[in-house]
This record gives structure tokens, C-alpha cells and sequence, in this order.
């Protein structure tokens, strides 16, 4: 994730604009007929798996031919429906694999952010946009603009686990004049039930002199025949700062790892979710699972950069009322990711649920 | 990796026989034919992909079919020929994933090791063994055994790259009376080219003594229609422990982290190999890359445990000569990994060859 603020003005310009973009007609709810970036209306095709035909290809992609009658999408049992074009939505079928899990033989958040990472890729690559390997349309190359993420947020309904074959469907929408908006779901293949979803904003940014900027007229042009409708994910309310006597746990200050490295020598965006969620004492991460996170970039980080995280626990029950930090309850994590002068690089929200089952039997592993 | 030498006497008594079995039969060259482990002799079928017609599995593994005439496998473009029954190797795909490579867009040595312990499962739970799914035999079951990792080695020929399609071929063979060894080769699917060879030895370990053993009869009797014969790295020398004196740098202590753990709570083998890579200066990394690394695991780390990693750096010309650390030759380096009171978790010894090329271009990546 390359993200760097070289003028607040212009961060808060930028974040003004999509508060105000909040309020158009560009954010609709999940179940809402498609509006175009002109005002354009769709027909509403429900998005599922389940009324698919589909053929895998040998580079583990997938062909989807839509079939008359599609049976709906559900979130926990409960039907919903999206007004989409289909063919404007990539897919990309994964099997969660034995290192893609964490001790609860679930599947990990890393692994899970890998995977909207790489379907973003072959959406932008598939998808007429004429992009190179990483995105980047002819007129973003141009005018060396790269695409950055400024916000996210995931929901998880239900964790799949290993062995499961999993779809992570993907699509782009306007978010207001100024930025993007990726969107993902991911499917469980055999019953069609979305498991999590996830969607991002991203602006521009000129990669030799790091400032943002929305997108130029000239790229939204090229961008602008994809655009579907976005995923609401209540997420666009500004994040608290978290401040160093609010925080209950301030890690010691680490430095990024050559392994926490891309191509460009900065961090990628999904070690920063790492980091916040090792700041997670050991007994929550045991006994709760994560329902959502929202996070915040604000700022792009080097191999020479050095941080600290800190994090501020609280727990609600069902209600939202605070009980303090309880086993049986809620849990709500406050997260700062900063540089030892204090710039900040992102800030977070967790949310944990308590676990149904604790999964800590003794298996065996060859290696 | 599970591992844990409650009894240090059990350690050199089963590290001798290892070193005895070094001298016998088992242990062939690449080149030579196969000796089951009741000597029965195959005939020497060469193991390549070029001769190889095969079909993609929804699951994504390989059904591979023998033709009469098989073009030979290379390495670094010379031919080699490895003398083993088809039916016996298990073989699976990976296509390279924008979240497996590292900083040079070349794959980590994270996923690589992924693959290795993702084809070992698939090839326990598909060859008759009647695994469950980690691996474990219906004796080993029985006999509440499981399968441990006490030594490594990885050699590097050449690293795949973003997209490039790869096949992990792997089987089994005896390691003398008392062991198993575990042989992979990864595969260029496009021009059949041999780009990592690895081997692995294992011996049982009783779940609740902890302690090591030699394979049961009954347990051998149940693998040994799979054993083929082994891939000879000359990885059968013990490495000298590293002494705090003779250490160029010494970590500060850290723990495993919820992410290191897998579903027995105890930290992953590849994670081991993550943290002795992350005490190699960076200027290391960036100037050279792994061409083979040993590994010796000594004992099984659990989350509460307080790590450090310790490393000698030396430099030797093409002729082996020492010249201390320089940019433009090989680099060795000894490790050592090893708990705060000083017991030994892993011994180690990486070899590092110059890059061609550093690829420090800035690029564009849309998270």
C-alpha cells in the first residue's frame, strides 16, 4: 500500500469531499438498484453463486455464465440480494490451504486480505482497463498516478477453514467524484453463503511526489464503464485518534522486516493489519474470534521506518453498553499504528465475538 | 513442527543411528537406481515433466499419466535423471500469487516452504496410507505417534517468479531403520526445468511422552510399499553449535505471536525459518539471495516461550576461501536459535549467492 500524506490540507480536502460523497446517490444500500456514475439505471440482477454455471480454467480462474433463474445470496441464513451487472464482477476460486490457517484451523486474516489483494489484481487486469501488472490504467501511467488505499473495512460473518473452497468476488464503484471504492464477497462455493464482506476507498497518488489527488478526468473515463454499485458498510465515519494515555498496551518500537517488504521497499498494507491485531492479548485472541475491522491509512511506511502500536480494550454487551474487558462478552479494540515521533500511519477498529468452541485438541503434523 | 527432546540421550542415540544410515544403501545418489528397503530393485524410470501428460482436478491437484519416452529433467540446464516409480510421487500446482514473492517479485521462502508441507499432506492423504488429515498413519494413530522434522535442507537453483506456474513433486524413503525422509523438487511447468531440490528427515514422536523414537515396525510395514529412493543433498553432517562469543549479532528476546501458531498451539516450522532469515543485515538481503539453507530442529517451542536469534556472518570466494562479509562473493552464515536460558530450538546454516539484478523500481500496486 503506497500512501503518503505530504499536505494534511490535502488530506482533509480529500476526506472531505468523501464524507460529503457519503450523502450522494453513489452510496446505496446493499439492496438497491444500480446507479451508474451518470445517472444511468440498470436492471437489478441478484449476485450468487448458486445459479451459476461456472468452468475452471487451468490459471484457477473462473468463467461465469449466468443462468435465467439465480437462486439469492444469503449472510447467516438471511437472503439479500445485489443490483449488479455480472459482468462486470471478477471471481477467483481458492482452497484454503494448511498455512493458510491460524490455530483455530480457521482461516487467517492474512490469508483472507491476501485474497482480496490478488482478485483486485486480476479484476483490474481482466477487465479492459488495458492495466499493467499492478493496475495501473495507460492514462494512470501517464500521468504517474497509482491507486492508494485510504480506508477499509471488513465484516465477517461466518470464518470457512481449511480444506473449504472459497469465491471471492470482486467489483469497483465510484465513491463520490474524488475516489474508488473496491468491493468483495467472499463465498462459501457449496451452500453460496457470503461469509465476509469487505470493501476499500482509494484515491490517486502521484508516485514521485507522494500527494494525493482525486481521480483525474481523464482516468475516470477509463474506469468510469465499470463502475457498479458499492457495498454499504457503514464506513465512512472518521475514526477516533487513539492517544498514548487512552492506550492500554504500547508495543516496543519495531522495524519493518525485509519479509514485510514489496516491490516498491515499502510496507504492504496488509502487514500493518499484522501488527494491529499482535497487539490483541493472547487470552482475547483465544477466546474471541474478529467480527469486523475498520481501518484508516494514513501514511505509507519504509524499511527504515521504525513503529509502535498501541491499542485501547474495551467490551460491550449485546446492547453496546461497557463492561470492561470480559471473556463473555463483545470486545471493541481502539488501534494506533505510529512512527516513535508520533506521525501516524493508521489507525484501526476492532471488533471480537466471543468463540463458540475453543479448538486447542492436540493434532499432529508431519511437518 | 512438533518437537521436543525430553531426553537428550534419546537425541544422540537416534543421531547415531542416523549417521550410521548415512553409510548404507539407502542413501543413493540422484543418478542411481532404486534399492526399496527390502532391496527389491525397479527399473530406473527418469522423474521429469516434460514426458508427462497430466489433467487439472477442480481440487487442483494433478492426475498424471506416464508416456513411453520422457524428456529429461534439468538443473541449470544440465540433464539429470532420478530412478523412481511415478505412481509413488505426488504432484501438485502452484501458481505464484502476488502475496507469495518478496521484495524482489521472486517467490519467499515463506510460500515455498508452504508448498513443500501443503504437497506432503496431499501426499500422505492420497497414497493408500489411510492418513487422517495430518498425516498420521492407522498405527501411528494406534500408537498415539506423530511425525517429526529433525533436519532440513533446501537448495536453490533458481527463483520463480509473480504468475510462473510450478509443480511440487514429492515422495517418501526410509532414512536408515529409524526415519523417514520427505523429498521435493519444484518444478518450472514451462520448460520442466528443476528450480529447488529438498529433503527433510523425520523420526516419530510419542504425543504425550514427547519423546523421539524410531518408526515401529508395524508403522513401517504400513509405508514402506512408498518408499522410493532419496534425493542426496549431502545434508548428513551435523552443524556446530554457535556460541554466544562467536555470534556477529544477537536478536532482543521475543515471543511467538497468535499468528505463529498452528492448530497445536506450538509454532509452525516454517516460522522458525522466518525468524533466523529476519537477523540477516538487510544489506544482505538486498545484495544476495539464499542458495541453500540446512536446518537442524532441535526441540518444539510453545507460545509462552521467550526466544533469541543469534548469527556469524562469514564471506568465502568461489574456491571457498573466507574474505569476511563482502558484497561481491557468496556469504555464509551460521544460526542459531535458541531459548533466553540458552537451550538449543534450531541450529542452522544459510548460503548466499549475489543477485544478478536489483530490482528496486518503484511500481504500482493497488492495495
Amino acid at each position: 500500500m503506497y500512501f503518503n500524506f505530504a499536505c494534511s490540507y490535502t488530506y482533509k480536502f480529500i476526506m472531505g469531499l468523501l464524507a460529503i460523497a457519503a450523502t450522494s446517490n453513489f452510496h446505496v444500500t446493499l439492496a438497491s438498484p444500480y446507479y451508474g456514475a451518470k445517472g444511468t439505471k440498470f436492471g437489478g440482477v441478484p449476485m450468487n453463486l448458486g445459479g451459476l454455471k461456472s468452468k475452471k480454467l487451468s490459471s484457477g480462474y473462473m468463467q461465469v455464465k449466468i443462468k435465467a433463474q439465480q437462486a439469492p445470496s444469503k449472510i447467516n441464513g438471511t437472503i439479500v440480494t445485489t443490483s449488479i451487472r455480472e459482468d462486470l464482477v471478477s471471481r477467483q476460486n481458492f482452497s484454503i490451504k494448511s498455512y493458510e490457517i491460524d490455530a483455530d484451523r480457521k482461516i487467517s486474516i492474512q490469508a483472507l486480505m491476501n485474497y482480496f489483494q490478488e482478485t483486485v489484481i486480476h479484476h483490474y487486469k481482466a477487465n479492459r482497463f488495458h492495466c499493467d501488472d499492478f493496475g495501473s490504467t495507460p492514462e494512470m501511467l501517464k500521468q504517474n498516478l497509482i491507486c492508494v488505499t485510504i480506508r477499509m473495512k471488513v465484516v465477517i460473518y461466518q470464518y470457512p477453514t481449511w480444506g473449504d473452497d472459497v469465491q471471492v468476488e470482486t467489483w469497483i464503484s465510484a465513491s463520490g467524484k474524488i475516489g474508488l471504492r473496491m468491493n468483495w464477497h467472499l463465498v462459501d462455493c457449496k451452500t453460496g453463503e457470503i461469509l465476509v464482506r469487505a470493501s476499500s476507498v482509494c484515491v490517486m497518488m502521484n508516485k514521485l511526489t507522494r500527494r494525493v489527488s482525486k481521480i483525474p478526468d481523464e482516468v475516470r473515463r477509463e474506469l468510469e464503464p465499470q463502475f457498479l454499485s458499492p457495498l454499504n458498510l457503514d464506513d465512512r465515519k472518521d475514526l477516533p485518534r487513539l492517544h498514548h494515555n487512552a492506550a492500554d498496551y504500547i508495543s516496543n518500537s519495531f522495524s519493518p522486516r525485509w519479509s514485510d517488504l514489496d516491490v516498491n521497499q515499502h510496507v504492504n498494507n496488509v502487514k500493518y493489519i499484522e501488527w494491529i491485531l499482535e497487539s490483541v492479548p493472547l487470552s482475547i485472541m483465544e477466546s474471541h474470534e474478529l467480527s469486523s475491522m475498520t481501518l484508516e491509512y494514513k501514511r505509507e511506511c519504509g524499511k527504515k521506518n521504525k513503529l509502535q502500536s498501541l491499542i485501547a480494550i474495551s467490551s460491550a454487551d449485546e446492547d453496546g453498553c461497557n463492561l470492561g474487558h470480559n471473556n463473555g462478552h463483545l470486545i471493541e479494540c481502539n488501534h494506533l499504528l505510529q512512527l516513535e515521533d508520533g506521525v501516524e500511519i493508521m489507525r484501526g477498529k476492532t471488533e471480537w465475538r466471543p468463540k463458540l468452541v475453543h479448538n486447542f485438541d492436540i493434532m499432529n503434523l508431519v511437518m
